[in-house]
């Protein structure tokens, strides 16, 4: 068995890496540049959008793993945000060869790779960065700098560490950041995700874990059914702890879930945190239709933001999705008040009451078991305010 | 060949109907009950929605088709607002059968006929309903009053009608109104819609031209990506006028085509009406994908909302609905205007002053040529606005 226990400062935590983050202009206040790097070339695992226009930087470490046939080393992440470079072509790609070489004059480079994060169809400002880059403070071990480089309206630094206890006395880290508030969807979306550790973890087990992870967090929530061009989660070992399986697949899902509700809870606008746990469907596949199709659908949200149990809204969502269901069999309640059965099918004044009082919390649960199989799936969304469309009015001014 | 010009006043062109409608007390102001009906049984087809959940008068219409074998023909078509009639179970379904029951004291009824909108989860308020039934003007032709009995956030009636001039001199006529504002998508939704004609349209083309020009229609256009369990479509005739199947399929394409955008133009909160027209496709399923996925797409709402000529939204949304796609390949116009191709990434100050110029016009296409085969679809939506949130986030009240 192991032990799980949280700690404090993020990325601090894992030795062997340096990190940090400095405002190269983009924006007007914060930090906008950051990178982790380390002095010895370290394994690295990741996952990209499944968007078809995949963002140059993405493009950039597909060629890298391909040269290298599908594992390699590297020991420089550099991390800009208010530009995706997407969409920018070839060209988009060869600016990032372009900083990578200017970079490299000053400290070695072994594989470096870049993420980007921000307007989609502009051409990075080469120049801005690499004039900033040579400012780096290259053995900082400042996570805060980092996690805050890589945010554009997020409202939050999303930040977590552990240290995982084996039963044998040995111990190893694992501490991620990662940035996220809008274009978010089930399938990886405008986020950004960098995960350390210094468990010795085998460079096979690495993708495997890590897709699973994503699997179970990352794809299980929404901001705004959107996905973007550039998502990516890096995962990255200095291998100087030691390292069980089983204890890091279950430290890696519960890193991957608490960064990933975290972008819920700090969603563009978004005020509440639901939960949407849809269990007794025909299978797991059916389940999972219904419940993002409720954490997409923009009725139920705004019935959440207006906190009001209009559970028409839910049942409406489910009944056209697409799957197996029977008004007759489901049971909708709101963490535990119920506010459907076919028995109680009008809210009466006192499950309203209740079903309001659930409503009003920051964090709740929607539930509803379609009795009809063992299927089941849970998805996370938060509420549609007005913030979500000012925000998204006018992203670009 | 055929002539097809349009006339005034809705219903009232069509011989052979009776319809009106009046104040029931279900609204504060305004009709919520009315009726359609004809001295003898008239034919009808309707086309209800997807929506597993599907609301007791349509379960109630269903059982009608299933006891006269697919065709049958009915004198009466009741329908009201503020209350949907859904979720209610078998109760839902007697309580219909109870008020035409007691209708039918005061006037025939031959195999009448519901439909229902507004909020899910209540059991209608039947004596209300019949009471209110007892006013009917039953010898009243009067759009107006039918057209606004069954608005619910509609701020807008929709109403159109046609003659139709056949080259042997010989006319028909053919009108509708419709209602439905939110939880619009493209598989119908709250909506209901009633098309009368006196065209002697046989019974087995009823069914197929309706299907087709719903298709065409009511199912490309959303609001908000819903579906709701009460979308309805009745057509119904009586068979007074010549008849041709050529013409009759163009007046009534274009009549529902003109009902649907009306459904967008008065879309909940909505400021424009935009043609997301995609072309080039793979084929017509991935064109179609495509212009469903922007129509529903919370980004390029808000953009439109902003009039923002973000076109990396666009872009974005189309690389992650899963259809074959290349950006070299890619062309977006928002209408004359170029906003993206492989040459033209970033937008100049010129192309952005054209682009923004269209997004200030209430009603603007967006056209993306794939640039891969000759697949094509449009698809109609509303860009999404403060006002959709506040509406939706207290419905009830």
């Amino acid at each position: 068995m192991y032990k799980i226990a949280p700690l404090q400062n993020g990325l601090e935590n894992i030795d062997g890496f340096y990190f940090g983050g400095l405002n190269s202009g983009f924006k007007k206040v914060g930090n906008d540049l950051g990178f982790i790097r380390a002095d010895e070339p370290f394994a690295i695992s990741a996952i990209f959008t499944s968007n078809k226009f995949a963002a140059a930087p993405i493009a950039h470490f597909r060629r890298i793993l391909e040269k290298n046939g599908g594992e390699f080393r590297t020991n420089f992440i550099l991390i800009n945000s208010k530009n995706a470079n997407a969409m920018t072509g070839e060209a988009g790609i060869g600016d990032i060869d372009e900083i990578f070489s200017e970079i490299s004059k000053f400290t070695p480079l072994v594989n470096p790779v870049m993420s980007s994060t921000g307007v989609i169809g502009y051409r990075l400002k080469k120049e801005k960065i690499i004039a900033a880059a040579k400012n780096f403070d290259l053995m900082a071990r400042d996570s805060e700098a980092i996690a805050t480089a890589i945010m554009t309206t997020d409202t939050l630094k999303k930040e977590f560490a552990y240290e995982v206890s084996l039963d044998s006395g040995e111990k190893f880290h694992i501490a991620g950041i990662c940035k996220g508030a809008g274009m978010i969807n089930p399938a990886l979306a405008t986020m950004l995700c960098y995960i350390l550790t210094d468990a010795k973890i085998p460079h096979s087990d690495m993708g495997e874990l890590l897709s699973e992870a994503v699997e179970d967090s990352f794809n299980r929530v929404s901001v705004d059914g959107d996905t973007s061009t550039n998502d990516t989660v890096m995962l990255a070992t200095s291998a100087r702890a030691s390292y069980d399986k089983e204890a890091f697949r279950a430290a890696l899902k519960k890193l991957t879930l608490d960064l990933a509700l975290m972008l819920v809870r700090d969603g563009e606008g978004a005020n509440k945190l639901v939960k949407f746990r849809v269990f007794g469907a025909k299978n797991d596949n059916e389940a999972k239709k219904a419940a993002k199709a409720l954490s997409n659908s923009p009725l139920v949200k705004t019935a959440i933001y207006g906190e009001d149990p209009n559970w028409g809204r839910i049942a409406s969502t489910i009944g056209a999705c697409g799957i197996e269901c029977d008004a007759e069999k489901l049971v909708i309640k709101y963490d535990d008040a119920l506010v459907y059965d076919s028995a109680h099918r009008e809210l009466d004044e006192e499950r309203e009451r209740l079903a309001h009082e659930v409503m009003q919390k920051a964090e709740f649960e929607i539930s509803c078991d379609l009795g009809l199989g063992a299927g089941e799936f849970s998805a996370y969304g938060c509420d549609l305010s007005y913030e979500y469309v000012k925000i998204n009015a006018d992203y670009r001014s």
